[in-house]
């Protein structure tokens, strides 16, 4: 129902010693696979890696290699890469527990990132999956749950000869990868969007109890979204100011491009946040403008009728002596009386817009 | 129906590198124009271009030369002046895409700035525009969506010789162009204004249920208005602390005069915000009184009626021995006593102010 | 009906160059008087001035001249003064424009500052004037939108001989002079808040639908006067701050003074805020206690008598075999059994409090 | 009604010049007396002062002279305080006027404290009185608005010998004299606790309309603590921080304690305002809750009558041919059919849970 | 019923001198015990200690001394510990008062802190406890409130020879208590994150008058939770960022760590507050939502009748002269009018969705 985000599962590791390797989180894929692209601007070797012992050697070259993990539950593939490019135990834990909130942090010989990455699917609902990305002085290692194609964008560039990637280091890789993520954020909330008009405008014309739940389940997901993207505007920033040969100078106007797109995807889901405390009122609104007029419909019925129906008593009293009751006419008379009435009552609630 | 600020489109761009030039937004001009203004405190020079390598000469002139472009979406013109005045791939791509948030940025050889300029259509519809200056040297570049008048003031005044804007370098340009589209909110604001009042009256006089989605497009146009002006006395400010050789020290009190107009319209745009918070409050509160109203004069007169449709009841009964049945004067007495009824009913409610 | 401040007539202007000097606001005096007062702690000289050009004369001179403008809509006088005293064009023009929010503002050779000064009309509205003064090395200039006596406490101190102000420079003035306009503040302060406490007990002991209109009324001028004081401790903190020739050190303690009263004044409003905040609940609380109440008693009575009258209902059926019809003294235990159940339900009710 | 926190009466002040001594605020005590506490690690001398002039031999002294003086009606004492401790004339404007925020500000040759002591009457009213603290080289000067007991504890660890406090310094009496009076805020909030907890017990069993009001009085009293509680952190902090002779090192850890103490004060203050915000919340669920309960089970009531006036009614109908009528078992089968009614509509209700 | 967090029972100290060691809180151990391991890589001491002066020996040697006292309440062994341990009054003042809240304060021999720790009870409800914790440069002291299992895990840690925390120093040995007490904390959210997921349904789908007393105690404990958690971050960063020799630089990461989760619990707890507001909004729309279906229900059924009862009467009206009496089929043409009425009503009313 609710996101919880970022806690389930971390119970089992109370107690565990910090750097504990154990994976937490939902095992999303059967197998895992490694993908090895190393290039520089004039050669490319792209190969699918078997033992992690075949990193090694393009870890050395000066080369910019770029291992991309698909599937990070299993510990042993990890552990083995944490020492083949000697990653400290917390990054490894980090890396194995997807309830992580975004963060980047510098342990000076690399750069730790984690982000979160977020699908729609068909059926409307948010699936979000981590990803690691660690830069060092020739590499860069990125561990996603599951085999993606986000990332596709970045190896077509890469394939081609000449392009502004091949002739620039591992940060731009890094910062290339870091775009796309942010890129992929539009869908999900170009999509958000069109839920919110459509939700809106049922809300205005039909509002129905079940909207309330409806609304709260939407209300769960642009939580989500809104503590995913907020830190990421300051997460960018935080790359453009600190000071680390890993990032060159290059990349300045580059971090700063994707922080804007960091910022306005951050503001979308504030504003998405406002718009769901809007729909609330609207909904509460809206249904009370239909509950009220169906209330004034009924209460104006019943208004009109109760005094006729006094009347009908008053004729329906015994006594003895009552006049109106041997009058020929009575009977036609009361009707018309009564018409009147009918007629009377209704031309003065329209008049005064009562229903 | 909301306005989906800042986000629509990019989606076409998702995988693609950055600094791609694809013009994001609607295309708002058939033909693009460009227009040369090439002054200094002796000389003017005005003329429309045809091929952007005319600019090539003026741009190497020590004279200021503003360069006006009508029309962005040919993105092959945007290129070629991109070249001419090698400008960064990051901001032609910025100036294509329409869907900006405000902001300025230093690149060092020259600045980079993005606006909104907003106006209200007759329907009172807002209609907004994208407007990027770049300030270099010995040149200012301005880009609008389509031909507009807000800058024709400034054109005015370079071509009376003498003024001071014939006197002072491309900096001051840039300034007059800024202050003559920061002032142009003005005249945005004061609808605005206009409107709230005329809604205000209306939803405190005859609240109506249409009245809740006439609030919710105005809010959405508030909105609007502030994500486009609270960058505003930022980013102003920003122009007065930043340390560049573009921006001379004499136009220090200029900045903090447009920095006073930018935060007071800002101002403006967090009052209105508030004005529709207070609306939405007043509609629910006024249509609530109205109802409680209807619901009680109703609920008075059914009130009034039953005692005496229940008194009518009790002498339509059969029992045999009922004395007033028999009795000559019961019928008009009862009567009477009705009457003193609804007087005496009518007067403690009227009393008790019930209605 | 709302306040629309900081922002009428400012239309007017777009499109002129900064620093044209047009009068934007009321014209609130017919003719406009300019007063000297020029003194150390020897010498007092007093006196009306006709032609700017008297003024050049006390300006050289070491002694503190104080000129005090009132009316500000002759543009000539404004601008022969400004040259005169070699004031900036925009300096100038925020005299001129009465819309300005409260502001301080270093022009090296003099400070200028911006205020407002608000009175309330017997009526309870608010009046606000728009105060200007400018501290230069030896001359204070003073420019009042209509001829008050704010003023009047700082005349008498200074035609006292041997008063502190005689003794101080015109920095000492300035502070006088704010002083005293921060002081008037109080008054409005205390009007207001009799006015709160007013309306708090009308809503709390009879609500009525109007009161909604008074409500907003209020709300108005709470933020008018917010939007004037809240901006005055931080002007004079900046002034505490300020390195600057013409603020002594001696003044240090009396500026920390007057920051407390403008930070109490700027309290005091940002309470009143949260009365009218919390006044609005309050009406609607009381109009729905009233309401429920009213509706309760309503209910009850109809409550009450559905049964009876179907009581009566039964006897009045006119099946030929019921006994009870029959029965002598049927008529009298019926009325015994209603008046039971009317005792019945009356105290039942009222043991449940529900009315 | 509401409080009327620092502002009343600054009214007749206005005009005066800056410094001008007037009390300010109800006189609370009528005689004025003086209490000298002179000390050191050695000896103890304490005595009741007549004549000011008696505080000047123990203000040369190098002993602590501690002088708390109860009522500060008496312009004239406090006048010539000021003049033989040489006090600026502001302060001791300050002194006078008992409408002035917490506050502490550094005079170099003293520091000079303003804070509120707050009492609960037994009839739950707080009653509040300003106390004013210098510390100088060699004194402590206190204050009050009338004779207290929060100071005995301190007096009574002075009189103590060998205690710390007759080993330290002024600066260690200043802070002892602020402990005890942040101390006795301890009492209030305990109080406001205990009136909070009945509160809410009261709003949940059986609200009434009466609680609005003493919700609006009990809301009155917490705005009141918070604004009091609320700059003592940050005051003590200042202390903490700032570099002056007057406040040795030794004393920081116990500025510290001090400051923890006066976080978590007004950290209570502000979850009192929580809790009373919670309490409206709370008051208008609870009588909506109430109010809806009643309505639904008169409703149901009315609805359950209302078929059956109507079978009543169709067998009072007088038409010639209505088979029932004559039919003998008509009148006892028609109860029976009533009665099956009632049974069955109440167990449709109870069922779904209408009442 | 509400916490009363941080105050209860500091009243009697009030007047005390400031370290006056008094134990302020409920005593819930009976007998205090003293643990002490004594470590280093090699060597291994653990055992209970009966009189303080056992410490003495294992405070000088260079060993990691660990002490853990569980039962605060006895204050001669504070007392004594404090002289053994050289403790400022005002920390062993703050070790016996339990009413803290957390802290973290530098007393250059040692550093102290002060933490919570919760628990959740089968039954739901929360109970904590305060730890404090002492580094120095040989040792840590930490004080429990009664003997807890959260400190086992790092007892298993330290027997396990050749492990990290055997080769660390005091400081990683305080950082593994501070990382254990956080990672508690994660049981706790844990736990109230399925009660808000139970709530949420219950509130739904039958929300009932007692659910507004279960939210009021369920929001307790959620603020009592923020403000055990909200310091904690802020404690960790100090500590990251305080220079002392007490904590070594390859500390640095393992505090990055705690930090992190510190954050996300705190997160946690911020999101918990906002789900209860969303309850309390919940539960008044959803019991609004059904109340509004009752009576929407009853107040359809009351209109269906009224009309058929105002038929019924006029049949029952005693006129002389009314044809449809006499007429043989009158009767049974009425009922099928009436139950014609009732269907067309009903087809009305379902079609409008009224009921």
């Amino acid at each position: 129902m609710r996101k919880k985000t970022f806690r389930r599962s971390q119970k089992k590791k109370i107690g565990a010693p910090p750097g504990t390797l154990i994976h937490v989180g939902e095992q999303k894929e059967i197998s895992v696979s490694i993908n090895l692209i190393d290039y520089d601007a004039e050669n490319l070797l792209e190969k699918e890696i078997r033992s992690v012992e075949e990193c090694i050697e393009s870890r050395d070259r000066p080369t910019v290699s770029w291992i991309n993990i698909n599937g990070i539950h299993d510990v042993n593939t990890i552990e083995s890469l944490g020492k083949c490019f000697d990653l400290h135990s917390l990054v490894l834990e980090d890396i194995l527990n997807t309830e992580h909130r975004p963060k980047i942090e510098d342990y000076r010989d690399y750069i730790f990132c984690v982000l979160k990455m977020i699908q729609i699917a068909p059926d409307g609902k948010l699936h979000s999956e981590q990803v690691s990305i660690i830069l060092g002085k020739t590499f860069v290692l990125s561990f996603q749950e599951r085999e993606g194609d986000v990332f596709d964008g970045v190896r077509q560039r890469i394939r081609k000869k000449g392009g502004r990637i091949r002739r620039m280091g591992p940060d731009y890789l890094a910062y290339a990868l870091l775009d796309s993520i942010v890129d992929s954020y539009y869908t999900v909330i170009e999509r958000m969007d069109e839920r919110i008009e459509a939700m809106e405008d049922e809300l205005l014309l039909k509002p129905e109890p079940e909207d309330l739940e409806k609304l709260r389940l939407f209300q769960g997901d642009v939580n989500f979204l809104r503590r995913v993207t907020t830190p990421l505007p300051t997460l960018v920033s935080w790359l453009q100011r600190i000071e680390t040969p890993l990032v060159t100078e290059d990349l300045g106007f580059f971090l700063r491009d994707v922080h804007d797109h960091a910022a306005s995807i951050s503001d979308s889901a504030e504003n998405f946040r406002e718009n769901v405390y809007g729909m609330f009122d609207l909904y509460v609104s809206s249904l009370n403008n239909r509950m009220n007029e169906v209330m004034k419909v009924l209460t104006v019925i019943a208004t009109i009728f109760i005094p006729l129906t006094f009347i009908a008593g008053v004729y329906g009293m015994n006594f003895k002596y009552m006049p109106e009751l041997e009058w020929r006419w009575s009977y036609p008379v009361l009707w018309a009386v009564m018409i009147g009435i009918v007629v009377g009552m209704s031309f003065y609630f329209k008049k005064k817009k009562w229903f």
